[in-house]
């Protein structure tokens, strides 16, 4: 459920907020190795506006095409705030979707792409990169499919890297160790030289929709393979742990506290 | 979608809003002949109220463990407007779902229940009865699993019988004509001698969650059985016409202006 105010701001490009709605449903598809087939779509609107709605389908839509997936339903109101809420539903062969709790000690952490640029599109909204990431995600739905057999354990990264992962974590009744250094920053940091926006970008920033997940050591070779054939980096960031909790170091091996993710609730 | 000021009162008793948002939706895979499975819940929330989601959702509870439907996912989220949105997910054998657009012209119009309450209740909020039928819908599943390959179409009372019926008319490009003495009318309505009040509630009122539905007179045996073995009136109250447009006659047989449903978009 995306909130004007909340998860965009008054006033946003309708043709991103169409495409973006639809994303983030269809990156939680890929988290769970699922195949986009069906989305129901509830919209509160404050009034008819024909141009507006031409221009939040026309991005939905675009979509929705390139992921085959059909808008099957869905709820039309007024309310004094924008209010989008979208289903999406997908399927995958019986006994091999993925979840969150089945990462197992010695297990490798894997992120796909690079993160941390939606975040930082919120402090530099002049960098085009970063910018598009936070308004046109790219939901990792291949990538999902390609994960079945091979990873032990997945999620998007919707609230932040260290907050979905340690959603993950709980879930599967362990723990992490990562090296900071080894996490795929987007490449708009680059130039930028601010560590402690950098940091906080990456580990604590929300919005990228890349995937976190795991897989035995064994399966590195296939998922080397499965980067260059979706041509999509996959990184090794950490190992899973029987410790439960999530340790995150710098390159010096200090632990780095990173305030956890996104908490909906925080004041 | 549900949104507080809009389709419930701030305030609202959240026991009551917790199995009205899930029995509308109940309600309409009972107008498509559907058998109910699966829901979701995107919720979006002032604040963390524990006092408050707990009655929610025991009333959404209490509903779904009396139709056996699953909670399988959902999203909570903070917000400034209270706002709810389920989305259902039934099923129904293959080919024997009900739809909107298979009325033909000599099929009999039917409503199950009674019609009007739930509006009288925002009229006449001491009417406990009337009230009731606002606050706690009973949506019509056994009855819309019941019609497969009885009914021809069928639609629920979510916006007004006269405005719903005329959805269906022109989804299966037929007209009506309906007698509006034979509407069974809620029993609330007997002791009030508030004519102009009863005809609004009854033609345009809401929240009903009935169902109209069509249906060749050669099953109106098969309907008078079903109605019995589901302790629920089912009453013809008009015929399909081929002649496009929904005419409803007073005793006189005058046409009666009943001003249409309600429009989500009217100012």
């Amino acid at each position: 459920m995306l909130l004007e105010g909340r998860h965009f701001f008054p006033g946003a490009d309708p043709r991103s907020l169409g495409h973006k709605a639809l994303a983030v449903n269809l990156s939680d598809l890929a988290a769970g190795g699922a195949t986009p087939r069906w989305f129901m779509l509830a919209i509160a609107l404050r009034e008819a506006d024909e141009a507006w709605l031409a221009a939040f389908t026309e991005g939905l839509f675009a979509l929705a095409d390139r992921f085959d997936i059909e808008l099957v339903g869905g709820d039309t109101t007024r309310g004094p705030l924008l209010t989008i809420a979208i289903t999406a539903m997908g399927e995958a062969p019986s006994g091999r979707a993925l979840g969150r709790a089945g990462a197992r000690p010695g297990d490798g952490v894997w992120v796909s792409g690079a993160v941390g640029g939606a975040a930082l599109a919120l402090v530099h909204p002049e960098l085009e990169g970063a910018t598009r990431r936070l308004h046109r995600p790219e939901p990792r739905v291949a990538l999902g499919e390609g994960l079945r057999g091979i990873a032990s354990a997945a999620i998007d990264v919707s609230d932040g890297l260290a907050g979905d992962l340690c959603h993950l974590l709980e879930r599967s009744a362990v723990g992490a160790r990562i090296a900071y250094e080894r996490i795929p920053k987007d490449e708009a940091f680059a130039g930028l030289n601010e560590p402690n926006t950098e940091r906080r970008c990456v580990l604590s920033g929300g919005d990228d929709y890349e995937l976190v997940f795991t897989a035995p050591d064994a399966h590195a070779g296939a998922l080397g393979e499965l980067g260059r054939a979706l041509d999509l980096p996959l990184t090794r960031i950490g190992v899973i742990e029987a410790e439960p909790g999530l340790r995150i170091e710098d390159a010096g091996g200090r632990l780095i506290d990173f305030g956890g993710g996104y908490d909906h609730f925080a004041r």
